[in-house]
C-alpha cells in the first residue's frame, strides 16, 4: 500500500483533475462525497451509493460518538465494516455540529462541553478526543477539530475563532496517529477576510497536513463572497495536496468550486432534496410533487442510469410522493446522488480535455432552461 | 402463450406443490405474495423484491382507483410497467378495504358507495366497476368483488353477506374479459360455518373460475377456527385449480395453511413488521430495537442471503432503528420478505419430498427456540 497522496492528471485554469490514493482505495477528483452522517447515506443502500460511482463517503464524529458510540463502532470492526463501505471514509471532526448546538454548548480554550441533542447527556470534545474518536471509527481521512462562527460576524470574532482553530489544529495534528494510506486534513478558517484566510493557511502549512479543507463558508455569506474567498485562498494552498470545500453545495456551487481549484465536496443537499421530492437534473430542479408530472410517462432524466430513471416514469415518482411511500425518497435520493456523481465525472473530463469553461457554461444554460415538458403517456 | 392454469407437481397429505402458469410468467406454489397496495411493496425496490425469489405480488383496487386512478395507470401502460414488475400481479377487488371503512360506506344490493380515506370524495364500487378497474390495471389475476363482515357475527348476518357475495361473484364473472393467461378467482365466504362455506363453494363452482380464494378468515376468529374452517372447506374445491387464502398470515399460519391444501397467501405482516424493527427468523421473531442487539456482531440470520444478513450486523440494524434511519425499515422489510420466500421454498421442497409434517414440526420447534444469543463483537 502506498502513502496517502493526491496525483494530478490534468489542469484547466485553476481547476485540477487527479486521483486520491488511500488505504481504502483510489478516488477520482474532483469528487462529491455523499453524506452518511450516522453511518448511512439516508434512504440508500450502500450498493445503491456504489452504483452511482461515488468513491468516498462522509461520516460524522458528533453523531457517531453519541450513537452508537465510537468504542462500539471500533469493537464492531470500524465504520467501513459497520456501514458496508470498504472504500475511503472522511469523518467530520464534530466541530461544526457542536457549534450548531447554540445554548447547548460551552466553549473554552481547551475544547467544547455540550449536551446531546438526543438525550441531553453531557459530553466534551477536544482536539485530542475528536482525533481519537475518528481513529476509533477508522476514518481514512480525519479532520482537525475546529471552531466555526456563523457569518456575518465581527472581524474580531472571526479572527479570534480562527486563531483558536489553528491552535486546535496543532493539537489535532499532535494527537493524530499516522498510518500508511490514512490522512489528516487541516481546515482553513477566517470568514471572508482575505487577510485572515492567508494567516490561517500559513498556520496550517506550518503544521503540515496531507490535505487542506476550507471551512466556514456556505454559512450564509452568499455565493459571490464564497467564490471571491476561494479565489483569494486556494492559490495559497500547496498545489500537491487535495483541497476540500466543506458543506458545499448546489450543482452551480460545485462547478464554481471546481473552477477555483477545489477537489472535494460534501453536502446534504442531494440527499435532503431527494427526501422532499426535489430532483436535480441537467435542466434544473424539478419538484416531483407538482401536479404537472401526474401523467408524465417520461423518465426523470433521459440519459440517467439510476434506478428511478431506467425503470420508472415521472408519473410513478409523483404518485409515490403523493401517497407518502418510502420508495419515493429512496428513488429520488438515488437519482440525486447519481446526478451529482455524473456532474463530477463530466467536470473531470472537461478539465482533462481543457474545455471546462465551455462545459460549465453549457451546464448553467441547461439548469436555466427549466424542467422538461411533461411527456404524454 | 398457454392458458392460465395450475399444474400439480407433488402432494403430501392435503398439501400440494405446483406451478402457476400465467400471461406474465410462472410461479412455483405454495407461494407468498408480497403486498404492493398502492403500486409499491413498502420500503423495497422491485429489484429487492425480485432478489428474494418472490414470483407474484399484490396490488389493491381500492387504493389504486383513488390514487393515482385506474385510467391513469392504464394510460401509463398498466400496473406491471408502472411499478416495474413484469411478473404476475393479483389485485384485490376492493371489497375488503371498502368494508373496513365503517361509517364512510353504504352498502346496497348493487354495490357500495363510500368516501375516500384520502380526501373524503365520494366513490362507488360494484362487481362490474371493480372488475373493470382490475382490467384497466392489467391484473394477471382479478378477484371477485365481495362483501366480508367482521367476525364474530350472527350466522344470519354471515349467511346474508355470503349470498350477496355469491350474487356479486356471478356479476363479476359476467364482467370479466377473458384473456389468454389471465384469470379471475372466486372468493369463498361463510365465516366459520361449515354449511355456509359449502354453500358458497357450490355457488362458485357453479359459476366456474380459474382459481378459488378463501376470504373472511384471519379477521379475529383465531388460528384454530381458521384451520378447522380450512379443513372443512378446502376439500370441496376443485383439485386442479389454485387455492388462495386471503390476508394470511404469520409463518405458523402459512405452514398450517399449506398443510391444509392452500397454494397462495398474501399478508402485510412481513412488510409492516420490517418497518417496526421486528424480524422474522428461523428462531422466531426478534425486535431489533432491543438493547441486547446493540453490540451483536452477528448477522440477523446466518444462512439468509438478503442484503441485511449478508452485509450487516444486528448491531448495525439496531443502530439504524434507534437513530430513526430509513435504511432500518428498508433492510428489515427486505429480510422479512426474503424469510417468507425461503419459508415457502422450504415447504415446497418438503411436499415434493414427502416430508412435510416433519419439516413443519422442525420449523415450529425453531420458532419456539427463541431469538439467537448475541454474538460478541
Amino acid at each position: 500500500m502506498s502513502a496517502f497522496h493526491w496525483q494530478q492528471q490534468g489542469t484547466d485554469g485553476a481547476a485540477r483533475a487527479g486521483t486520491l490514493h488511500t488505504a481504502h482505495g483510489d478516488v477520482s477528483t474532483p469528487t462529491f462525497m455523499p453524506v452518511g452522517t450516522v453511518g448511512t447515506v439516508k434512504a440508500m443502500t450502500m450498493d445503491a451509493v456504489r452504483s452511482t460511482g461515488a468513491g468516498i463517503v462522509l461520516g460524522n464524529t458528533y453523531h457517531l460518538m453519541l450513537r452508537p458510540g465510537a468504542e462500539r463502532v471500533a469493537a464492531l470492526g470500524g465504520l467501513h465494516r459497520f456501514m458496508d463501505w470498504p472504500g475511503p471514509i472522511l469523518t467530520d471532526s464534530g466541530g461544526f455540529q457542536v457549534m450548531s448546538l447554540g445554548a447547548l454548548r460551552k466553549l473554552d480554550a481547551d475544547g467544547v462541553t455540550f449536551r446531546s441533542h438526543i438525550d441531553g447527556s453531557k459530553h466534551r470534545l477536544t482536539p485530542e478526543s475528536s482525533t481519537r474518536i475518528q481513529h476509533l471509527l477508522d476514518a481514512t481521512i480525519t479532520m482537525c477539530f475546529d471552531e466555526c462562527p456563523a457569518l456575518p460576524a465581527e472581524d474580531e470574532v472571526i479572527a479570534k475563532s480562527m486563531r483558536l482553530s489553528m491552535a486546535w489544529a496543532a493539537r489535532s495534528r499532535e494527537a493524530f496517529v499516522a498510518r500508511q494510506g490514512y490522512a489528516q486534513f487541516g481546515i482553513v478558517q477566517g470568514g471572508t477576510s482575505t487577510q485572515l484566510r492567508a494567516e490561517s493557511v500559513a498556520a496550517l502549512r506550518g503544521i503540515g497536513f496531507e490535505g487542506y479543507a476550507i471551512g466556514g463558508l456556505a454559512v450564509g455569506e452568499g455565493q459571490a463572497l464564497m467564490f471571491s474567498t476561494l479565489e483569494a485562498t486556494v492559490p495559497l494552498l500547496p498545489a500537491d495536496r487535495p483541497r476540500y470545500l466543506m458543506g458545499v453545495g448546489t450543482p452551480d456551487d460545485l462547478v464554481g468550486g471546481v473552477q477555483r481549484g477545489i477537489d472535494m465536496f460534501d453536502c446534504v443537499m442531494p440527499t435532503r432534496a431527494g427526501r422532499t421530492a426535489r430532483a436535480y437534473t441537467a435542466q434544473g430542479q424539478m419538484n416531483l410533487r407538482n401536479a404537472r408530472f401526474a401523467d408524465d410517462a417520461a423518465p426523470l432524466e433521459q440519459d440517467c442510469d439510476c434506478l428511478a430513471c431506467t425503470r420508472h416514469s415521472r408519473a410513478y415518482l409523483h404518485h409515490l410522493f403523493r401517497a407518502g411511500e418510502m420508495l419515493g425518497p429512496m428513488l429520488l435520493t438515488w437519482h440525486n446522488i447519481a446526478y451529482y456523481q455524473r456532474l463530477m465525472r463530466g467536470l473531470r473530463s472537461a478539465i482533462v480535455e481543457g474545455r471546462l469553461d465551455a462545459h460549465a457554461a453549457a451546464l448553467r444554460a441547461g439548469w436555466q432552461s427549466g424542467p422538461p415538458a411533461p411527456a404524454p403517456a
